[in-house]
Parts: structure tokens; sequence; C-alpha cells
């Protein structure tokens, strides 16, 4: 079972170990075997084949400096041996590897081992930065008890937090921006009811942004799709719930901010009434949309804060379900086939209606939130706009740019347009998908082609200050997708009754 | 070097995974191969030998429930194949597991096919609530630039960090206590220096403690010395250095609380002059032995933190190295072979001189700070001692039973002791271990024999209010031990200065 180490085993482990710590890659390369079953795993997830390792290894900038603290080798034959070794890392904290070594005597130099397996795991930070901006235990505790004693909250750096100041992910706002006096409205409902703050969880910057990548905190992990994006702009929010940080995501949705990470990492998730819940102490992007959402991994949560935070009554409207088949059709072939399966199980109605205008709508949607966003936010940005991370600082150039003329002509027709959805969605249940895509995967990001062809459909609710809930659904892959569901304004209950009746997911 | 996976591998491999959701421990036993030289290993540490493995299984309580979501199966022969397998916890996060499973025909059932190597992990919770109240990126960031610029403080959960109550390692505490309105005198100094707060850490309760343990948060882990306790009262405060989330653990030293934490992880720590740091803001243990202190992981940084902290000036007299061989030689013989080396290597000086009353001083010591400890807490603790885990609520009883009697005669004796130690340090620098064992198993935990042991030692600087400073040596296990150098009053920076120049370490 185990036994003195292979021949030259030890040497090639120790060869390995020196070319990992001076990121020597094409070393590197060589020890991993070639070939489609090479495996190398960690905590982010598993990379199958020596490219896919290579291409991570390229582009990760080294691994942490390190002592061998113990090594252990189980040799399994000559060729092949099973090699633990525990490391104690110079920044302090250990480092576990495990590595699957096999020897081939057709492979030049190493004495002919490769590495054709491989386990990594490191001592945790001290918190997840791309997630976090700070977390405790709690950070805040509740003020009261009530339906939600236990549960805990990750707070979306847009909302005040006594004692904190409001960072909006970027950090010069953070620097100049100093402690809140008091929690926003939304937050202290949530203490009071029995909840905790978990803590301050990241933001695209100024939640502008549908990705849920930020230039200067890293992008937080997607655990349920590794190597992708987790969606955006409520993206610490929604991968706190889904790492299983927090049980509640307290973000906003201005033109999709809960639905797309909710539908990227397979969460509920919803986008309340605009105006229907409390939005003091919340930064704005464009207040004519912004709107309090959340995510949970439970429908049965989802509706307990909704609860809390929204009004009372108004469930009435019926719960018919209906849809564009050129709205869900504009989606992937992938999510397109998820969402059609959950259509069908659920005996939506397909109606014969198109929206010619959707573009046309969504590119007033843009720039009518763009105009209000510059107006929110161009005071402090227009002298230091090189505080911001590429794309958000091009969409605000952008938005500086429009003037009154053109924003008065997209206020008018999304008037049009808000007419036009309230009358077809009606008393009923308008469904379609939550984001055309499962999540970009984080290396490669989120086209402006993406952004437009999600917009187009996140737009809809948004424009017309509608409820949204998001719904997990998998693809063929196996990948997180959303349903969406609308309804008319004071709606929200009933959507979320709906969803907790809803037994296919 | 791969294949379809061997016969009965994946019935064998489905088998375990379903004892681990049942924790059926006598199944997962049998699933893991007997012998000596079976190892799983997670982020903690390695364990070995089946029986380690079985004594770790029984006592976790269950792991997390999870759903496989991708296998992996390499196989090596007909009788080896090691299994990746990718995790969705219940909890959220995903988990990862490297196991090699052999097969060998004369054990009975699961097709004779057992884990003989595993390796697993888990995504990190949001915080190590162990080692931390709360913490952020930064949790307060710096006031001002300065030599600390860059820096991170772990800040022991006895000192005020403006906007968040002092919990003092109790729950019950915390939630009685105000928010506090500044920082203390300390923390507020760091801050100006440049230094960030990352964090508010776990303290044993009330620092009443050298273990490190707490009974409402768990032992912090000491990544220097898996399984072990980190020490303590600045338990979190040092495991946060060991872990490197912070850089600087600010600590107290009453008896012992920086420097037994500093020996069993590896650190260095200082234990300053009786009140040469201020200590506004802090919350009392007893004031007539409580210091400032803190850890850091190399001796230029204790310095630098000196520089900010400490009083200019004051750094003559000596840097005679002296002994007493009776004090070293208290130690276990591991320790006190690891201080007799380096003491050869320094060339310190034996002394003849014995201290033939030190185990009266060091009860005497015990008496006076419980009588002083009650008196700070005992007002609130009365009427709620159950609110205390079971070692720091005996030391409080024992400490409430103290008369004035007692203590007056405690504080006599202590007061001749005072006279004979600074006598016998005089202007050089007296060299012993800084605890007498390393850190015990935290399964086994320290014993009151063990605590009289330490505190024996410990006591010696603490009952004259002297600085000390404990630097890391290692014993032949390759285990962290402290050396423990003590001056005159006042000379904190002298040790400082020594630290800096010994290259022995």
């Amino acid at each position: 079972m185990t036994g003195p180490a292979p021949e030259c085993l030890l040497e090639a482990f120790r060869a390995y170990e020196a070319a990992l710590m001076a990121d020597d890659v094409a070393t590197l390369d060589e020890l991993f075997a070639p070939g489609a079953d090479t495996l190398r795993a960690d905590g982010e997830g598993v990379l199958v084949g020596h490219d896919r390792i290579a291409e991570f290894r390229a582009t990760r900038g080294g691994a942490p400096g390190r002592t061998l603290a113990e090594v252990h080798v189980r040799a399994v034959d000559q060729d092949s041996a099973l090699v633990v070794a525990g490391t104690v890392l110079d920044r302090g904290g250990r480092g576990l590897q495990t590595q699957l070594w096999q020897r081939s005597a057709d492979r030049p130099g190493h004495g002919g081992w490769r590495i054709t397996a491989a386990h990594v795991s490191v001592s945790p930070p001290a918190l997840d930065a791309r997630v976090w901006r700070a977390v405790g235990d709690p950070l805040v505790p509740p003020s009261g008890d009530g339906p939600l004693t236990g549960q805990t909250v990750a707070v979306k750096d847009l909302y005040a937090v006594a004692g904190h100041a409001v960072g909006a992910g970027n950090p010069a706002r953070l620097a100049d921006a100093a402690p809140e006096p008091a929690h926003a409205g939304a937050v202290g409902r949530l203490l009071g009811a029995g909840a905790a703050v978990r803590g301050i969880a990241r933001t695209d910057e100024f939640a502008y942004s549908l990705a849920g990548t930020n230039a200067h905190y890293g992008t937080p992990p997607n655990p349920a799709a590794p190597y992708r994006v987790p969606g955006g702009s409520s993206s610490g929010s929604a991968s706190a719930v889904a790492l299983g940080h927090a049980t509640i995501g307290l973000g906003t949705d201005t033109g999709g901010s809960i639905r797309v990470p909710a539908a990227y990492q397979g969460l509920y998730g919803i986008r309340t009434t605009h105006g229907a819940v409390d939005r003091s102490g919340l930064l704005p992007l464009a207040a004519d949309f912004d709107a309090v959402g959340w995510l949970t991994r439970s429908p049965a949560l989802l509706a307990a804060v909704g609860d809390v935070l929204l009004p009372a009554g108004s469930s009435g409207g019926g719960d018919r379900l209906v849809f564009l088949p050129g709205l869900v059709d504009s989606a992937e072939p992938d999510v397109r086939s998820a969402v059609r399966g959950w259509l069908a199980d659920a005996g939506a109605t397909e109606l014969g209606e198109t929206l010619d205008d959707l573009d046309a709508w969504r590119a007033a949607f843009q720039t009518w939130q763009g105009f209000q966003a510059w107006q929110a936010h161009g005071p402090w940005l227009a002298d230091r706009m090189d505080v911001l991370g590429p794309d958000v600082r091009s969409r605000f150039e952008t938005a500086a740019a429009i003037d009154d003329d053109a924003a008065g002509r997209a206020r008018a027709l999304l008037d049009t347009a808000r007419s036009r959805v309230l009358d077809l969605v009606g008393d009923r249940v308008l469904v379609l998908p939550s984001a055309p895509s499962v999540a970009p995967l984080a290396a490669t990001g989120a086209t402006p082609e993406l952004r437009n062809a999600t917009m187009r459909l996140t737009c809809l609710a948004a424009l017309a200050g509608l409820p949204a809930v998001s719904l997990p659904v998998r693809t063929g892959d196996g990948l997180p997708a959303g349903v969406c569901l609308v309804a008319a304004p004071g709606r929200d209950r009933a959507l979320l009754d709906l969803v907790q009746e809803d037994t296919r997911t």
C-alpha cells in the first residue's frame, strides 16, 4: 500500500515545487501530464485537460510563497504514487496539495514522472474581499425578534449601515464618504424583524453593470457555475447567499441587477414594484427605475422577507401565466430550452403579440438611466473619472454626453412603452428568461452585445416599475439559468405566492 | 492513465458518500483502509493512521450535507484509482474531495475497495468566527500615513473600536454593551500611524485564561501546530497573525496572554512595561498587571509598532543576557532543550541564584489578579455567572471568594517579590522559557497543573511590571516554543533592539 518513494519521484516533486516558487510556467506545464484527462482542482472548481490547466496557470500570476512542512508519499506501484504535502505559506497560514504522479518511460526528463491529478487547498483569507467589504458574527445584531430571527443579511454596499460609509463598489467614493448615522430603511426593517447583518457586500461600481465584475476588488466567485461571472450589480450579495455566507442577499434592481445574478447563480430573486419598498438610505443609480430587491436560496425565505418589507395586502389579480415566444426565443438555445421546458410544465399560454419596438425601448431605457445616473453622480465624478474601472467609466462618459433633448425623447418613448407593457401584462403573469444566456466565463466576461441582449429582456419590468421574480432552472449542461415572472405594479406578494407554489424547480 | 472505473469502485464510492451523509461512523471507519499509513488531510492539517482518523471522525459530529456535482475517476490499474469529486453543499458553497482507493481481495465487502488517502476541502465561511468577531477590507481605515502604512491590525475584543461594542469573548457581555463612541488609545495611535484595523479578534473570556479556548466561539486554529491550542488570552489576535489575516495582533498581557500565544504559534510578542502604553478604552482584567502588547511574524514589525506606541527614549542599560537554570529546567524536556540551545548560541550567563519563593509568588499573583478581576467584573457578573464557560466561571468563582485579608497578604508578598525581581534583573536581560511546554493538543486542552506551571514563569515579569519579549524557537520535533527576554521597567525598546539583532532564530 505504501513504502519507499519510487525512484526519482521525490526529485520530480522537488523540481515541481521549485518551478512553482519561481513561477517557471514552462517547467510546470511540462510536469503536468499532457492530454485531456489531466486534472487540477481547487476550491474554485475542477480544471480538466492539460490545456485548460496551462491556460489557468498562465494568467494567475504565480502561487504564494511557501515552505514544505510535511511530505507523505504513498506509492501505488513503481510507476504511480500519491504525494500529500503540507506547506507553510510565507504570508501565514497553511497549504495542502495532493498530487497523483505517474511515470511513463517514453517521457523525457524528471525520470518520466508527471502529475496526472492535483488537488490544492490553502488557508482562506480573513474574508473574501471579492464578495465582502466587511463581515461579522454578526456585523450588526438584530434589533428585535421576529419572522426573520436566525437569518443573516448580506447588504449591498449601496445601503446605509450605521457606522459605516457607503462605498458603492468604488475605493475613492468609500474614502470620500462619511460613516452613516443611521441604517437605511430596508436594513432597519430587516434588523427589526430579527435578521442580523452578516456584512456589507460588494457591488459593481455604482451598480452600473450587470456582469458582477469589479475592477478594484475582483470578481466574486459563482459557486453554482465555477469560473463564470456571478452576475451583477448585486454581485456580492448574490455570491454571499450562494456560498452560504448569508441567507438573504439585499440588493437593488435598476435594470436587472437582482434578476441577472439570480439567474447566473441558481438563486431566487425579486425586484419589487418601483416605490413599494422604502429607499431611504439607498444610494441611487437612476431613481425612476431603482427598486429594492433581494436574493435567497429558497422561495419560502424570499416570501418571508417580502412579508417584512412589502406593504400589506394587494395580492389580487389572476395567476394566468403567459409568454411571448419572441422574448423566449431571443435567449441562447440552452436557456431557451430550459425556459421552454418550464413553460410547458407550467401550462403557460403563448400570446400572439409581438413587441416590435423593444430595441428602441431598451435604448431609451439606457438613455434615461444614464441621464439620471449622471445627475446623481456627475457632480462628484466629473473631475475624477479616472477613479472608475474602464467599463463603468465608459458608461458614465456616455451618460455625461446625454443632453436634455435626447433625455426628453427617451422619457417620452418610455411613457409609451410603459402603457404598452401595463396593457400587455394586465392582471396576468408574464414569463420570460431572466437573462438571455448562462453566466459568461469570467476569463472572457460579458460583451457589450450580451449586455444589450440582457437589458432588452430586463428593461421590460424596469421601465414599467413592475415587480419581477427570478426562479432557478438548469440548462441541459446543468448550468443555472433563470425564469422571470413579471406582474402588475403592487402584485409582488402574488408573485411570491406563485413561486412558493411552484414545485417544478 | 485513465479509463473506465474499475469494477465495483463507484459502488464503494457511493456507499462512502451515503455513509457520510448519514454520519454512519462504522461504515466510514470500515471504508478507510486499516493501518498506520492511511491518511486524511484538510485545511487544518494531516491525520496519519486509521486510528487518528477514526478518533477525529467520532468527535466532529458529521459532515455538512452535500450533493455530488461532478465525479472524475482516474484509474491507475485494476486495483487502484483516484476519485476527484466536486460537491455542492446544502448550506451553500462547494466541496472538493480527492480519494485514493485501493482494492485488496482479502477485505470483505465493497468489492475489497478502501480509501488509503483523502484530501478534503470546502468553501470557507464568511469569516472564521473562532478567530474573528468582525473583519473588513479594512474594518476601519487608517486615519493618517506613517510608519505602519500598509499594516493591518487584529484588535483583541477588549479594546474599544468606535461604533462597535466590546465583547470580551462573552456573548452576554457583548449583547449588554453599547457601541463605543471612540477608539481605545492604542487603536487610535496605530490608525494614526497608517495601520488599518482588519478586525476585532476573539479573546478568551474576559482575558482570564492562557489556553486560547473559548466555550462560546470555539478554539482558534494554530496554523504553526495543527490540532493544538493557539494559546491565550490574545488567541484571536495571535491566530490572525499566524494565518496571515493581519500583520499586527494587538492584545494584552496580564499574566502571560501575549507571551503564551507567541510561544505556541511561533510568533514574536511583546508585553510592555506596566503603564508605559495608554490603556484608555481597554477593558481591565487586573489593573495592577494589565499591559498592552502585540504579536507579529517579524521582529522588525514588532519594533516598528513599539516606535509608535512606546514612549520615546529610555533605551539605556546593558544587554547582558543572564538566566536561572532552575527556571529554564522547569520547562518540559523539549522546550528546555530548545531554550538551552538558544542560550548557548547567545552566550548567556548562568546565574547562581535561585527563586525559592516562586510558587508562593505565583499563588499571590493569582490571588491579587483574582481580587482585582472580581472588583472589575463582579458587579456585572455576580447575578449571571451562568453566562460564563466552565473554566472561566470556576476562576471567577474562586476570585469572588477572596476576602480583603487574603488579598492584602498577597499584595504584601507581591511587593517583596517585585523588589527581588527588580534586583535580580537589574540592567541585565533575564532569559527564560515563555511557557513551560509546547501548545497542548486541542482535544485534551491545558490542565490546571500546566496553567500553574505556566504562570510560575510568566508571573515574574507581570508582578514586577516588566517588559518582556517572546521570540520563537523550535523544539526537536519542529513545534514552536518561546524564549522570553525580560528587562527593567521602561527598557522595552532595548528588548526590541535586541530581538532585531538576534539572528539565531
